[in-house]
This record gives structure tokens, sequence and C-alpha cells, in this order.
């Protein structure tokens, strides 16, 4: 093997892991905007923890939902305690979408509508938030 | 240069490109649970595109703070109006970090309170959600 030729191959296998890299790394390429989805529930029994428990396993289905991009599901942080800070909330549902299709696909969703009919009753409150990306 | 030598040195390469590309893709390993951090912003003066530019600036110097993991600056997206959603907010900073201490540092960074000292005038009220992923 002369020196060129394998300075050649080498570079030719270096370039195929960057490649393979790039293609499973989306947050390498140039974001798209996201639509962010965050919900906060308040329990009807707020000192339940097995409505917790219900309700954070109901939120769990909701993963299978193919338009979601990525999801968190939570439950108030213990951060410093501030007057702007609300930790009332029992439970949240945190969620990126491509679009605004691909939210209103969640919506009406089987899974999403099962979800609502199996937990509705254990919420007194919910407050839902839209955001879509400011930038770029 | 000797066959298995040039295999051994295309193994080392590949390994390497593949080992890059490990250490820049959290996704791929085991996650750990994030903190979710999610501010709504109102403005002193809803209709000025003035006080909402300067506030959405002021924001994306946040980005410098290193102990964010992702970012995302926000305005009310155009989803479905429903009783549920408050898109009353005029811009928001969500932010994932990865504990309670990367949380800290933000708080307190330079850069941090200089974006309160610069844009805190702005707006009129500040609502802040913190949350830590609830499975395992």
């Amino acid at each position: 093997m002369k020196k060129q030729t394998r300075r050649t191959f080498v570079a030719s296998a270096v370039t195929l892991g960057a490649g393979a890299a790039a293609s499973a790394m989306p947050s390498m390429k140039k974001k798209k905007k996201v639509l962010v989805h965050h919900v906060f529930f308040w329990l009807k029994n707020p000192n339940s923890k097995e409505d917790l428990a219900k309700l954070l396993a109901g939120l769990q289905t909701l993963r299978k939902i193919e338009t979601i991009k990525e999801i968190h599901i939570g439950v108030p942080a213990s951060t410093e305690k501030r007057d702007v800070v609300d930790n009332s909330y029992h439970a949240s549902e945190l969620m990126f979408f491509d679009d605004l299709a691909g939210q209103k696909t969640y919506q009406d969703h089987p899974i999403h509508q099962k979800f609502i009919a199996d937990c509705s009753m254990l919420w007194d409150k919910v407050v839902v938030y839209d955001s879509i990306d400011a930038e770029g």
C-alpha cells in the first residue's frame, strides 16, 4: 500500500464514520422550528399517591403516538422556592412536535382520547402552553 | 503495509468515528432524568413589538450559559384555541439542565443576571415551572 493510497483510505473510513454520525444526529443539522406543547395537571385529590400514579401511568401511554418527537413526563422539581415559581401542579407532560399538523394528529389520536377518557376524572385543572421557536 | 496491519488500522479509524459520534449523541445513551425549566413572560406593553424584540434578544444571550443542555426561545403557537390553552403570554424560554446544580449555576450566572438587569423592566409577570422526569 502506497502512502498516498493509505491516506485516501483512512480519509474515507473517517468520513464514513462522520457521515453515519451526522445522519443519526438531528441536533447537528440546522434546526427546524419546534412546536413545544407543555401541559400541567392539578389533581382533584392532591394527596392521593394512587391518583398521581394513575395519571403518570396514563401519560406514559402517550409515548406511542408517532408524531411526538420528544416527550418528558414530569413532576415538580425541588428547585429553589421563589414567588415566580409555580410548583403547585402535580404532573406535567412536555412534548415536541414538528409542526401544527403533528400536534393536531396527537390531539385526535385514539391513544390520547383513551388517556382523556381514562384519566380526566383524576384532575381538577389543566393548563396548556403551546409555543413555537421564535428564532430563525 | 501488511494486510493485518491495514485491517487493524481501518478498524481503529472506524472505531474512532463511532466513538466521536457516541460522545456527541446523548440521545443514544440511557437517558438521565432531565430538569425542565420553563418560563413564561407577559410584557408590560403587550402591543409593543419593540419590547418583544428586546426581550427575545435578551433571551438569546442566555444560550451561552454552559449548563443549559437544550434551549427553546418561543412565542405562542397558533394551535387550536381551547379553554385550557393559555396563549396570553408573549415569550417563553424552555431549558433543559442535567440537574439542580446546573440550574443553580444558570440562575447565578453573570449572563443571566445581566439579562434580568437589562430586560426585567419589560415584563409585567413571569411564571416559572420546574419539572423533573417522573420516569425511572
